[in-house]
């Protein structure tokens, strides 16, 4: 999927009413999603990692929209290797 | 970009070295990114949030790659709209 389909489906299906939240609220939103993230690594199965992997990039898209964020535009830092030392693979010390 | 040539290309790039540090490595560094996009929503210039929504989304990427997890299929289940109630927009109460 495109990071542009991406955030057009979240805006779509959740933009009003996370909106309506307001961005603190996203972010504590997107910060509990990434916790259930971390357990579902430590001891979760794949059905359920794959489940709250999904979950974070949706609270990722539905803050970047309410932010007036571009991740396509933003992920291109990355796009040709490590935006740092500009290597591929990155051979940053 | 699709989220499959953001995982190729973090992979290549960064690949080599996540793994040898680890997963549990790969969560702290997640987490501390995901603290600097909340500092840049809450204070940052609009180029400071694209530059940590950019840094979530190559960590969450890393983490997949480690896990096998294709973000792609993960994300399907947004594709449509809300995967609790199967609308668009959420009409979850």
């Amino acid at each position: 999927m495109e990071l542009a389909t991406l955030q057009d489906v979240i805006e779509r299906t959740y933009g009003a009413r996370d909106r309506a939240r307001g961005v603190p609220s996203t972010v504590a939103w997107l910060a509990e999603e990434l916790g259930e993230l971390a357990q579902a690594v430590r001891k979760g199965t794949p059905e359920q990692e794959a489940h709250e992997f999904a979950d974070v990039l949706a609270w990722v898209a539905s803050l970047a929209n309410q932010m007036g964020i571009d991740l396509t535009t933003a992920i291109a830092r990355y796009a040709t290797g490590c935006p740092r030392c500009h290597d591929l693979p990155c051979s940053c010390p």
